[in-house]
């Protein structure tokens, strides 16, 4: 069963946000990815997400670009934790996504994530640490992760020094 | 019967955006002030815009700030022509305003007017420039206003060269 | 008889707003297309403004990058509603424009879209339910067009829970 | 036993987070509140949030302003979610707390919500959303919660349509 | 005979620029004080401006906020030096005005000046400058003005220097 | 005899400015062009610039990028009109450029052209404009291509009405 | 004997770095204050920063603010250590003066600190900070300054945690 | 026995910041280079600076993007002086990193220079120029650098003045 909904405004987003993805597989996380706009499907996001909770998704994750309305739309429609990430591209290269995300009223939060490289994966990575709260096997995943990341800069560290000579 | 459809996220909205309406008033055209909000109202402002043809309204008005999804959650509901006024406050003084509401995806429409003093007026006059396309009487009573507008311009120059002699 | 006027300042801006143009042909709509300067040619603009609505002109698309005062102009000469695009490019790309497009003065409106790709769409799309407002097979056109849209995003969502088995 | 934990960098920010707390007391969660700075008392800082998890601690809300580093600091000394407030002020208003709490590398995430009013409600909220997802009283709690703000928007909606008489 | 002619979009824009006038007084140009609008007198702006060298103006200054287009639109209308003052004020805080006026196409050149205090100084001082390349009296004056502002310098070094006894 | 100096910071400015060398030349202004930096040589700048005016030039035109200090320091050694042009490029680019060129201190003012194609151009056409107060010819060539600029968007007025059939 | 060499483009700027001249008098560092203006008095500037090291001094602080060319000024003409302070304020609030004194060419270092609150205390811890490389009694109290920070942070926690019974 | 450590947050940084490490190699002076992360290995970080005076370190230099949180971690752990890099690149190309790095609050100087090209490389050099307060020979390689920079500007003038023949 589903744990984690990972939603799009469109498709084209998808090579954005594929490290979200990526991530929650390689934690072993049940999710769904769907494809639906805040001003397009309105209507299907509303039933989507008013139905999330029952279908055992614990966590929403929202993408868009542009006046990225999508996050704070699903928000809107559920008691859910919400994570909102901001997709890089267009004119103004993710500015206003970012601002159209983060800054909702009071009463609506979105958790936001970076814009650009990292965030995607972060979303992934804040809605495992939300759902390790209570779940310590993937808690435990989680700190693996963890450690491998930190493995990864210890490497590239000494690999560093070797280059160096220091 | 209104023709023109005047929403606020929050009724503290409504100091900035009075320009708006009295300006609505002045030229003589009908409308509605409603207070909804795209995430905490989000059922309201869906009935409300999608009944609003069949009642009458031709032009939707919406000021938000902040992550400014009013307008832009309107035009997802209708096919009139929507006005996104971005209202300015906040941290960021409403350039995040604006980019939320602008900044919309192709397909969805939001005619943007500036922030800060002269965007709620500008709404007003926009959606009446949108009226006046048939409607002789008042596309005389906009003209009539902009020549007003003219004409404190023209006195301002003429008691400007008074002051300074030239 | 042309119902909508799409001048740009430059005619390398032509790519840029292409989408505009195709989405005024894809929904049958009769424009004209023109090349004129609000500092290189000022007296075409006013002349060509001016004479607008005489000529059948219901709605000015004007599109312009840098500080772009093209869509200001047009506004200062007609009571017609004047769209804006603020045209992507240049050193800042595109965010001087956005701001020299939508910041007018209170009393001379300029129905601002977004900078970059999805702006030039949406200026045919507003002109067009401003023009279907009195048009109702354009209404209808407009409908479809919208019913399209969400078409494909249900369409890439079916595929989207194909790929991803949900 | 404290579920929360709320950091701040100087207590300067309390009145600017003061409704970050008011939310969590009116929600009856229980927290704590500490001021503990990433760059003054980075031990302090460490040594809390390495032992929170084992104190019962499950969420953990962290605000500061400038080159805002607690929240990330926070997040690299745990595996409980994060939530970063930039506190609004200073000569750049924000703009640099929201850029450097929300700007995370792959693998910390801090869950940022908006700079200014309406982002410390926020934290508290999302904080509470985390817990609601095994507490259903606390998610009865904060369904009313958000069922009171709905009803707020809709007195001020039939006090602005008993204002402007429609 | 007038050398210089400082235009204002607004009458409101005067104490923003005051000391514009201000040091063309001092330094003894001659000047004339207009205001008028590139959105609600365009017509003005271009019989203005088209009959200023006409009548001995040889420098232009014009001075505006928001989507500040004063300057530009004087420019298309002249072969003189039209000097632009980006008006500091509004939602934008002058930025809008700053890049609006400076963001010219190739072609048609603004000689643009600070927004905020120092920018309307300094036109006064740049047309100065320009007439005093044929005017060695004026040169003078200029000269003598800024040996002034230098001396102001060495003086507030001096009252330090005591201050602090160095 | 030159009239005008065209200074850049570093030769590998001299692409970005390459239109404004090649606008002065086209309408026959002579020019000197020198490599000289506010930082890496100082003393050149003071020395040169001091000079100027003794040698015939009647026009400083300084082309920096990032923390863009040339055309103010070149101002503050010479009372000859300094036009300064924010080159594009680096990490921000250019929008650095354009704040430290234009927002110079009251008493020393730099007349700024835009970041980015255009700019450079324009520098010259400034220049020469001032240069023209006293020559008539030259103000003749200035008119003639500005006369060609406008017939350069007649054209392609035509051209464009011609594909469009309109 | 003097230092550290605390210069400032106005004496108006002196409220705003008032705490980096009492941070250099708490730590006892010896310290001059001067008024000069890299456009009003660059050559008293040049001298002055020509003799600075001979006459003992150390480090160099230099705040300004708009188009801040001070620092960099100050840089081209010693090779002693630099230090910039953007100096908060005017229409940009201090954006502008941190770009200008931080994006300085390849070669010309200046070591910037924050804009706003903090910058100028920092400004002077990191002079202290350089000459406690050599001198063993000032490291120590710097080191006593940073533990007394550490302790008001400590002690402000202790506050909280009374007040909040935690 | 090193004097200066380079640290970068990733081995992906070292592309962006070779120019520094060749700089310290050029003008010989020893160095460390490490790769450790204020988030994937705040314990190694905080060893490391912990210990870095003891083992001869006299300045740190740091490099990150996003929200660099780098080189204010380390200078929260030390008293020397700490220089941060904020790296180019990402969604928002750098100016986060740059916000991140320098808006440090007041107690924690971290002395930040430019983010993009000549960043890097100045970094080194104010390194250098701190550790050449007491080491004169290297007070000479670092004159010796500044004319070698300066020889290459006066070259760079003659061949462009031969170039235009002036």
């Amino acid at each position: 069963m589903a744990k984690v909904a990972v939603l799009m405004g469109s498709s084209s987003d998808l090579p954005k946000i594929q490290s979200c993805l990526d991530t929650l597989k390689k934690l072993d996380v049940a999710f769904e990815v769907r494809v639906m706009s805040a001003h397009r499907t309105p209507d299907v996001v509303k039933e989507y997400i008013s139905g999330a909770a029952a279908k055992g998704i614990r966590v929403i994750i929202a993408a868009a670009g542009g006046a990225a309305h999508l996050a704070g739309v699903c928000a809107s429609h559920t008691i859910l934790p919400v994570i909102g990430i901001p997709v890089e591209g267009g004119a103004l290269n993710g500015m206003d996504a970012l601002l159209a995300t983060v800054q909702m009223p009071g009463g609506i939060p979105v958790a936001t994530v970076g814009v650009g490289s990292g965030g995607a994966t972060n979303a992934a990575l804040l809605a495992i640490q939300i759902l390790a709260l209570n779940d310590s096997a993937l808690a435990e995943r989680f700190a693996a992760d963890r450690a491998a990341r930190r493995q990864k800069v210890l490497d590239a560290d000494e690999a560093m020094m070797k280059q160096y000579g220091n």
